[in-house]
This record gives C-alpha cells, structure tokens and sequence, in this order.
C-alpha cells in the first residue's frame, strides 16, 4: 500500500541490503532473508563472471526472490565505471546500475564530476542508474537533471557506521531533489535508518552494518525494523518538538 | 523468548504507552491496539474513580489485555503520591505504581529527593515502584537500593519531543543500574525510542509522541517497531564505529 | 565593566581554574599566570597543611593574586565534606568552599542528596558555599534555597574532556536558578567554554584539559580567550538561526 | 609568531569578516575595527564601480588597513564569475578573489562543478583564487589540484548560523587538503568558530552572524577571541577526550 517505486518498478521493502563482507556465505544469505529486502546490491568485480553461475554471489543469491542491483565499485573513472556497467548488463540481463566512481582510495568517497558524466553516459544508453553521491545539494540536482532512477548520497563514509552525522546536508536534498533518495553507506544502527526515514528519504542501503554485526541475520531484521518505524513515522507526522524552557526563542536546529 | 522481567512479571513487548492527550478516546483505543503494548499507564487523577466503571480511561482500556500501570501526576511531594499511590491499589487492584513527584509545574521535571523518599515509603507498603527520574547516576542507584522494581530516567522534558539530547546520561545509567531502566519522557520520533534501546535501555514509555502525531495508530505502529529495531540491534551486537580518517586519534563520544 | 559577582565579591575574570593533575609545579604557575583566572580551586586533601607553608600547592599558588577556592574532594558523605570545609577555614582563613560531595568512586560523579545536606549545614555555619552539581533542575533550585552562592553543574564527568554534551540540562538550569552558575568539569576545549558563556553561563570551571593538554599554559591562553569570546556573544546577542530549507516547520533543538 | 599565509602573503587575524546585511555603514565601520580582522570580503555587484570612490563600501573600508578579498557573489556560471573577478582586478587593482558560483538561488549553494571550471580559469589568469565550496572531498582536493588558494567550504548555508553541524565532512577537508581550509559560511557564534579552529581549520569567515547580532561591534569582538582561542587550542594539543563509563568501548565520534 505505500510502495517505493524507482523507474516505474515497485518494491515493498525500503531497505537495500549489500553482500560484501560477511564472514561466509550462509550468514550472507540468512541475514539477506531476514532483512525483508528485495533489492540486493553485488559488487561486479567480486564475481566471477565467467563461471557458469556468475561466480560466489550469484550462486547463492536467489534472483527469483530478490531485484538484483550490480554497482561498479572499483570504478575510479566515468570510463571503468561505464564499462562495468555494460558488462553487468551484459552477464545478468539487467539496465539496473548503482554507479559507484570513487575519488579517493582511503575513504571511498565519490568523484562528484565523474558520476555525472557517467550518469548522463549510461542514461543516454539506457540503463536506470541510481548513482552514489554525497549530500552536495547542487549535484543532487544535476544528477537528477541527468536522468538518474534515484540519488544515492551517503551518511557517513562507505563502511564507518558513523550514522547520520550529516542530517542536515541529507534533509535538504530530501527536500528538494524528486526522483527517491536512498540514503547509503555510514549507517551504524537501526536508529540511524529510522532517522533517515523520518527525514522523509525513500530508502536506505545497508551492507556493513549487518555484515560486521556480531549477530548478522538479527541485525537484518532490526534494520528491517528501523526502517519501517521511520517510514510508517514520516507517514504518521510527528508532532512538533517543544521547547519548554523558552518557548519563544529562535533556536531551529542548534542548540541555543 | 526475549522478556521484559519487571517485579517477576514477564512483558513481550518494550513499549509502554500512556493515555493522555489523545484528541478522543477511540484514537487512543486504536493507538494502543496498533502499538502492542502492555503496559499502559493511566493518571489516577484524571479518572473518575467513584464512577462505576473507574471513570472515561478505565472504561476504554481492555485491562485483561493491558496491564495498568497508574502513576502519581499531579503529585508535588511525597506524602501526596503516597497517597495517591493508595488510592490507586484500592480502586484498580494493583501494587504497581509510576511515581511521579514533579518538582516544578513549568518543566514538570521531578523532584529527586521526594521520589527517592516516596519509593521507600512506597516499597516499604509493598508496591512495585517504578519512579520517574532525571539521569542523575547517584539518584538512581539510590532508587535501586532502595527497591525500585526499574527506573524510569526522562530522555527530555514531558512532552517535548525533543528524543535522546542526553544519551550520555541515559547511557551511564543503563551501564551502572541493575534494575531495567525504562526511558521515559521526551521521546519524539521511532529513531529516538530505537537508540535508547540500542543503549541498552530495557523498555520505553511513549506518550504525547503517539497522542499528539497527526496519525496516532499509525505513531503508536511505528513505535513499536522502532522499540523491536532498537532491541534486536542491542541483542545483535553493533559493529563499532570507524573513524576513516584518523584511526589513531583519541575521538571518543566528541567531534575531535 | 561586567565583572562576575558571588557572593558580592567582584571578578573580571570569568575562568576558574583546577591545580590538580600537571605535570609539574611550574607548568601549573605558568598555566595559571596564561588563563589570566583570578579564582584557583585547590583539594584541601592535596596539601600538607601541618607545613609551615601550607603544602606543596600554595607554596606556588600566590594569594595575593589569586583568590584560593578550597574545595572538599575526597567527600564521600555530609559530614566528611562539612569536616573538610572547616579545615579549609582554619587553614587558609577563607569561608570560601567549593562543595564535593563524590557519590561514586568510578564516575566522580556527584551525591546530590548529601550535596544539599551539606550546604545547608555550612551556610548555617557561615560559608560562602559553591557546590558541585548535575544538571538535574530541582536540586540546583533547592541548592539556590539552601543558599548556595552559585551551582556548578556539570557538563560532562570529571576529566572526560566530552565538553558540553549536556547542553539542554545546562541551558535549562542557567535559564531558571538566579545564583551565578559555573559549568564545572568535563569540558575539553575552548569551544566548550564559549558554548557554556554563550548559553549563560556565568563562568566555567577547567582543569584537566588545561593540565592535560600537551601545552598546558598555551591551552589555559587559548580557555581565557574561549571564555571571553562566549562572554561578549551573549551580551552581544546572536543572530537567530535560521532553517533555510523548511523555514516554517517546527524544529526546535532537533534535527527534524 | 603564527602567521596565516596564503599565496605568499602573511595574515596575523585568521578571522575574515565580510560587509553585507549591516543595519549602517558606521555600525559595519565600527564592526570591522573590533573583529581585528586583515581580510575583508566585498561583493562587487554591491559596489558602484563607476563612482569616483569605488561606491558606498569601498568608501568606507580602509583599505591600508584591511587586504579587499573582493567576491562574485550573485555569479550562477562560470562565465559570469569569471568575468566579475576580471572586472574586481580592474577596478579594485587586486589579483584576489573569493570565488562564489551559485548553483541554487533559495540555499545559496555553490555549483562544485561550475567553481572548478571557473578556478581553473582564474588561475591561468594569474589570480589568486579562493573558492566557496561545500565539504565534499573530492572536489577539495580538485580545486586544489588546480591552482586554488585556499579552500572554504561552507559550514551551513549562507545566513543560516547553524553553525557545525557538518564538522565531519569539514574536518575531512582539514585532514587531507594541504591549502589553508577557510570555513566559510554559516557560523552563528564564537563557539562555531573556535571549534572549527580547534579541528585545524586555518580561518574562517563569517558575516551575517556579526552583522545580525543585536551589537555587531562588540560581536565581532566575541569571534576575534573565538578564533583566536580554538587556533591556540589546536597548537596547545587537546587532551583526549576519556569514556569514564566503557574505556574499552570503540566509540568514535558516535554516541554509543
């Protein structure tokens, strides 16, 4: 009844789930069915694309049971990233990208400039692209100017789960881009997913958070939680905060 | 397989939830069916306890389902919510008591030391008394010794909204106090009640959060899951947070 | 021109200083001579009284310039901090106290209850009492009652150095107790200190992060200009913030 | 003794302030004098170039004193910037200039993409060129990569007075740029400004938050001590902040 729909597919669960570094196989595969996900995000150069069956992850990933998201981390160019992207489409059938083109080795943030062009590059072929940004505000737009499905900016740095340090950067895109905003990388807890729900995003993107948990599966079904409490809050409307000591002040967003 | 224990009392769910505020009674029966609580507080002065029935509350709210949980508002010292405390046991049956001692009608923050004698009195009379206090550490250790079956620290001033401003407070209290510590008071949206939990906190009592939302069933839903998030999150062991760009510096709980 | 009084006696410098925890006794004079303080607190259970020169620290502490601040670390109860303050008396002739009442060795944090006792008992007795608080609101307004000559709540436990997380009780205890308050303990930075002024605060208490900085004396500078600079802000009256992105929503001190 | 260089020249005053949004020129005047700033920004849309004095500001900035840092303010395209900057060496005979390309007329947020291209072009012709910018990463360190002076990401929108809220992303800038970090934008106290000093920045600007103070002059006071005690912080070396309450926790920059 309150579906996510990105490039005119619907999905029911508000929660991407990734596949990178969980401890074995089969508590990637449990925490996958725990979390009520139905998109999963794989990383095309972690598979072996010429096994039979698409290497580790896809072995194991049912595809029947989950939309399948191939993001081109290890891009560090618009060049790598366009060419994974074609050779994602080509091995698993899919125009489905998370455009991933990483400006700096050490903390995996993204080369604002190249995902741009690399957006307007793979729209232009075809491809719903749902790119991996920051909360710049300006670049949310042009992403969205450029044909991106959605805009992926990021919490906090790719696998920190520092949270939602940056709300504010993150709510303002919110406020103003159109297409759906999935907020990705950084989260730590469910809290954090709750919040950027109630913020008003469309979704979140977790992997690390669950992966590096001590109980994967059980963290799953707690940000599967998380997001709905924030979704079905945002929903509900929360009531205005209250000061009670000066009721008149000016204070919005800062502590005094 | 997850219990609440208070007073030897098991509870499946971590949400208690309050009656006032509501804009009709058949939101608040709704809110309270949609938020799977069982426990629900009631202010012993805001029935009509000589009526039959015990008064607009009591008629409305299903006590086999629910397990009443009066409290002492409106009580400013400690012979006034002792008192109360026995007006309670007669008319609803139950030892168990909220102890509220306000200290101040314009913040309805409590007065400590009047809690800390009443729960003596109190558990003396064979009550199990849950008091409503700050964060102070000492005060709740104080309240444990002197045997309090939880406390109940507020998060922000009643009916605020303004969530978790002092979860260092809070998160000292839940480390050093052996009894469950139920947050109350202050809480506005599901990510709040889902970091108090993923603290450690034992439950959560929501009130003008749920009763002031424009949709109060749908609040009172999302709460609930934000509760569960936040618990399995707590049970699941979160990965520890990363700081990417200096990961020798002493960063601890502060920005530098 | 805007000197802070207790107790109607006049200081221009807003910044106390701690003597405990430097390396050396020099440092700890040059630190001194750097914050431009005028009030020094000193651990009466740190000096050797019996010595003709009152012990290691006011050998070196000039009291001509300094206005000494007894204060009566080590209490654990009433009677001991009472014991104390008298001591101090007779020792340093001054009726000056700060008031330490310790309710946990592992926090240092304080015991309110004994802490209320024993201001009572030594305004009786003549002193002029400062005592170390929380933020909890109805204690440092019955302290004010006792007649206490200013509260000195907390920002974060002693030696933390997590500065002013607590902003919220702070800011609630400034706006409604007429005494002087002094933020005492836990701040870590200058930004700290001018956060506490601008919200306020009287004045601000350091020790620790001065006498563990690695340059105590340029960080006891660096706390006087911190101070100062939250002074004038307050007198001079900030902008009010402004949410660019959804001027009328109802964000008072929250994210959202 | 701790100059602030940029492009070879040396500033003693790491506080930049501009001159828009106050009440009257004597009260900016005056303002300018307290702040003990060397560097002041003016837009030169605002000037009237074709009067004999330069128009209203330049009339009134003492230019012997204080180095013109002119801006672009009101440029949406590279074009535009480039060609008021051309225009500001012109007419003001300075090769500096604080590049500003909008990229959205209700925020006031820089266009990354546009600023780079407009740096690049400046800098081939021979000015020296410090871009607003916001605190993504990558883009820092490609306006560095070509040619730029400084950096000066925005801590909050222009006017806002938020203050830090981003102080992650700008510490991120701080540790990985090797240009002076020039926080720009959005401070709102003294405190914004020490802390953002206190995490390595080597200046800041602030304008709205001196001019919309109640009194500017002595405002301006409070920031030049604000500024001067987080550089002193910085130098001194900060104490580690401590975990009283879980020392072995991994806790970084997190609540919990």
């Amino acid at each position: 009844h309150d579906p996510l729909v990105i490039a005119g597919r619907a999905f029911r669960s508000r929660l991407f789930v990734g596949t990178g570094k969980y401890r074995d196989t089969a508590t990637m595969v449990a925490a996958l069915e725990r979390s009520g996900t139905e998109m999963v995000t794989v990383a095309i150069r972690a598979m072996n694309l010429d096994a039979p069956d698409g290497g580790d992850i896809l072995a194991h990933v049912d595809t029947r049971r989950y939309h399948l998201l191939p993001n081109t981390a290890g891009a560090t160019t618009a060049d790598q990233a366009v060419a994974i992207a074609h050779l994602a489409r080509e091995a698993l059938g899919t125009p489905w990208i998370k455009l991933e083109v990483i400006g700096d080795p050490r903390t995996l943030l993204p080369d604002l400039q190249a995902t741009l062009e690399a957006t307007r590059r793979l729209v232009r072929d075809g491809f719903v692209v749902l790119p991996y940004c920051t909360s710049d505000l300006i670049t949310c737009l042009r992403l969205e100017d450029a044909g991106a499905a959605a805009v992926m900016p990021l919490a906090a740095p790719i696998g920190t789960g520092q949270g939602m340090l940056d709300w504010a950067g993150i709510r303002r895109v919110i406020e103003r881009v159109s297409v759906p905003v999935v907020v990705d990388a950084g989260l730590g807890v469910p809290s954090d997913a709750a919040m950027a729900m109630e913020l008003g995003a469309s979704a979140v993107l977790v992997n690390t958070a669950i992966a590096r948990a001590q109980n994967p599966p059980l963290m799953a079904e707690a940000f599967k939680w998380g997001v709905l409490a924030g979704r079905q809050a945002f929903l509900a409307g929360r009531m205005p905060p209250q000061n009670e000591a000066s009721p008149s002040s000016p204070t919005e967003g800062v502590p005094f």
